[in-house]
């Protein structure tokens, strides 16, 4: 049994609760357990120098933590002076999950900033950033269509992501921070509605892993993103039947 | 009447929800309006270098705003790699304001971190900050007497902050975003529960101000800074009776 | 009695020596007692992007010590590679302060840069650098209107700047550096010619301060400014026949 | 056909010339293609604070490219005075795979610094560092054994790195840097000798990628490290028969 | 004699690897004894902004070391986050060298970007990047001439370095790590194919010399700049032929 | 005939003001001709890292220019966050020419930090900053034996450091500004008393240079130097006698 009592596929409860900050034009707190994340996107009216001219939008994260988010205090990136190395791969890759399912070109030359706030901490602080971005986003991208910037959502499927992990030899779906802090072999994994991979990130420093398990990994991240992309639809309603690859073959009937 | 159909005189609503982030020794979230706050405070067992081998502790606040609790976005100071003048300006005054009712030889060597993150902001974050963050230290300090590491609450007074300002000739008590964007005069005051001065910090760049105008300005502050320990002393509860001049004259019935 | 035998009220011998600078569009050294500090003027024909195309002028002011003006050696902040808080809020406030009395549209499109360096330090130099600022900053906007640049001198009032503070239950204005390492209670005063307050800003952080104790050190503030603002009139003689409110109601005959 | 005439499952051309730098306890300059990276390995006899006391050693590795080691100039990450998010990634994946195959405790309380600096670039240069620094490490940890400041090699395993991507709707091994900038997912994949997974990354930003597809990745990673580990047996010789695993199940003929 | 057994007015071997890095317009490998030097030049169309508008091209140079290139591992600058006053110096005096010898009107509004990436020192690292970082850049100026961009190589004359020092009370030339650490008197002399100075650096921290010694460092410095002149002519062939001073009065029959 | 009606090797006029600073343990202000440096030597009782616990002494500098020193305005190196590459070079210079003269192990285990800060600036700042700091580094000193934590001044010989030039082919001792920015060649030159070379710099950039014309500038250097330490010798005055090799040969009369 696990220490919450949770099946060894089974996530923690999850709560995504849209408009959270009244001023960004899309926002959620999205609670996993005890994991809470303040997403907020914000629409920028221009694109990095790198990518001007080309008519394609762009779509990138900032991801922090508030430093009493953890069990210990951590001390301010900002204070620090720089960005630790884990900060930055965990933007990348929020940034890059996300850009997998916007159609670019017919966003326009438009930023969206997607802010990833952890205020509390339990585990999985990169996955619920991305899953709770995509509500954000969605959310954010819709007022460019009801502005009439845009004809319809430049969202091509849903995404979400969950973390898997090995901890004394059994699968775990979604570790909580006691979880993950004793686990062999950690892996993330992003996915869309229509059961594609974005990210497949395995790593087993302390204990390499075979074959088989990382199988048995693979379809226990499969099993979390279908469940969470069934809160995503809940929560965004009438506007999750808009998003591009609702009608055709998604994840839960593949 | 002001934009929000309140008296000249009146404070926004105030709410302070204690214990709002797990693992921090204190924390609460306070919300003036639509001004909210995360404040969290960190017991360390040590000082900064300056204060070693004095037997005297140290309280200190570090002041960060979400990119987003902003009508438009700003950049992370994380990312610009520097702390604005403004934000240490603010965490100075924090810092400072808290340590003049904490009995630092009473606190014994260790050191209060006092993390104030705005996550939506309309006004009047550095007050807030203060009002909020004097509830979290008082938590923390709660839970060293509960461990026997300190004998009695090492606190001298009730403190609360309040800005005050002149819009279109009037003075205002506790101003929104938008009234503080049109002020001449802006000022903000920090007092004790004793109804002694721990701040005073007028400016009037855009218009220099009357010794008759300065009386009035510190007159609504008062009042504000008195509303404000009510609303203290009603979240503190049995704690609130175990802070030092809470015997003594206040500032109500001074 | 004070340890350099002056009243309560009485302020050091104050001396201003201008043009100390060749290179420099003004330019004076201020000696308050053993207080020296070079202010330098220089004139920009541009303003920060955050200004442009409004028509409005700028004034924005540098503050920094020389690493040995103190007691013991202060680590140059280049060498740090990073601006302190205190730095950082001393000029902060003084182009906030000089901004004050200028009429930024009578300006134009330029920049009016202060830097206020110390090269002996003995207490009250961010007040000594406000009262040497202004008449730098006079001082340059003379040769903007010899050059036929700007009409008139776009200068509404004087300025100056003192500090008061509290040692041993005493109200002391204008404290040495020995005086001001006692004090329980620290205020700067900045004020115009015609008795109107620019700043106030007062710190209890050892000892919260009493109303009776505020309106003490308010008016032996005015007093000071009185005294600094007729040592800036003989130093500018008949440029100061041209500020603008010379003619109107003055602090010294209010 | 592929731009240099390979099969789809063939890995480039692979030197590794040992001792290439004489004053590093360890060096190889590893060239794969076009790819030629010169890999070091230092030994330091401490451990970096957060290991301290606990009698276990540390592997940690740094990566940097010659600012002309691409087609155009790259700006050095020194001048920029940060080091950029692909660089940290690349570091930390770098570190975390040798420590997979390294018997910290064995080590003792040293520190085995890999230093990879990439002087031409074509493609798969972080693959390339991995492979070229497991042999340069196993030779730096050799000269402990000679000095007997250890009693055998603390290497569990053989270990090296590929990457997999699919261009063309085409799975490819070992891509070069046209190949690369073609490609649709993009997938670095570190595998022991023993044939088990130290890092799996795999991305589909452009275009997420199936199940199908995954596997299809996966064997021809396991191709390509089964390849590279062959010449790391024939450079090191009789070094690697004094490896962990080596008389057990390899890769090669699991 | 020398630990090497040279004569004390003999350089070390010389060799000069042309073409080395395949991305860059001119690259080299110069090896002087065991110190080693990557020299890339790079063509950039533009200048830096102090040159723009004014019809003349620019030079200028980085310089850098590999963590391991010396017997004790140094952290990197781009770790450390800023360049060391050392880097600094060296690569000012790198770009001041070359710019002395090319006509930079005549090189048109574009910037020749020189990299020295020393993989291994032993002493003289200075000096062999001004050597091998000549060659680079005539070989990428050659680019140009081929490309009909500028109709002849803009290049004035011939160009080398070369250290002489102090040890043990004899002037030697060219010294090698181990001599370097010696020497009371180090000095780095450029000079050009006609027997000009471009830069004489002499520096007596540990011990003065006199006007005699002056003279005798002067002298063996010729020489080496001599020999080393004549290996630059060697190996670059005809293209030497087509520079500024070939056909008048060179060092070599001064 | 030069600008200001000087003879080509004569120096401008130099005044050296003693103990121009209370606080230091010895300050000057020394003005040359229009250039005028604020020097102070502070008594750390401490080594840098790198010398600790080798019984000896050490020496170093720190240098700046106010941002109005010069025709136009610099911006403040700690407002750029970091030390320009001329900065550390000439701050490298200073530091390095005053311990050429000082017997770092009659010193013991203490620092001597020179700052020169430059208030005004016209041409030869580093070389009047070496002479200044030369003065105010003697005066510490002297603090030092009057305490009697040293028997005797720790220095050898008198030093002082003068620039030449060549300008429309004449050789100029003691450069103004508006000479040295004429100039095709520039030259430091630091020598003791007793007519030894600490440091000699020449550069010609825009125009290589003779070894006649290297002699040339050698002569007006030593002449120049000569004049310096004779003032030096007058304001220094007992103090001067003290110094090491005051009763031996000297410059001006070898």
């Amino acid at each position: 049994m696990r220490i919450d009592g949770r099946e060894y596929n089974q996530i923690r409860p999850v709560t995504i609760t849209m408009d959270y900050i009244k001023h960004a034009e899309g926002s959620v707190l999205i609670e996993m357990g005890d994991t809470k994340v303040i997403c907020t996107a914000t629409v920028e009216e221009k694109v990095p120098p790198f990518m001007r001219g080309q008519g394609c939008g762009w779509v990138t994260a900032e991801y922090s933590m508030l430093p009493r988010a953890t069990e210990t205090r951590n001390a301010r990136e900002s204070s620090r002076g720089k960005i630790s190395g884990r900060t930055q791969e965990i933007q990348r890759l929020i940034g890059r999950a996300l850009r997998s399912v916007v159609d670019l070109e017919a966003l326009g030359e438009r930023t969206i900033w997607l802010d990833c706030d952890v205020i509390q901490a339990d585990g999985g602080t990169r996955t619920a950033s991305i899953t709770g971005a995509y509500v954000a986003m969605v959310s954010a991208m819709d007022k460019l269509v009801e502005k009439q910037l845009i004809p319809k959502l430049p969202v091509t499927d849903f995404l979400a992501a969950v973390s898997v992990g090995i901890v004394e030899e059994k699968v775990h779906l979604d570790l909580c921070y006691v979880e993950d802090s004793q686990a062999k072999v950690d892996m993330n994994i992003v996915m869309t509605g229509k059961g594609k991979y974005v990210e497949v990130q395995g790593t087993g420093e302390e204990s390499p892993f075979s074959p088989e398990e990382l199988q048995e990994l693979l379809a226990y991240g499969k099993k979390g993103v279908t469940d969470l992309i069934a809160v995503q639809k809940e929560v965004l309603g009438e506007l999750g039947n808009r998003i591009g690859g609702r009608d055709e073959e998604t994840v839960e009937n593949a």
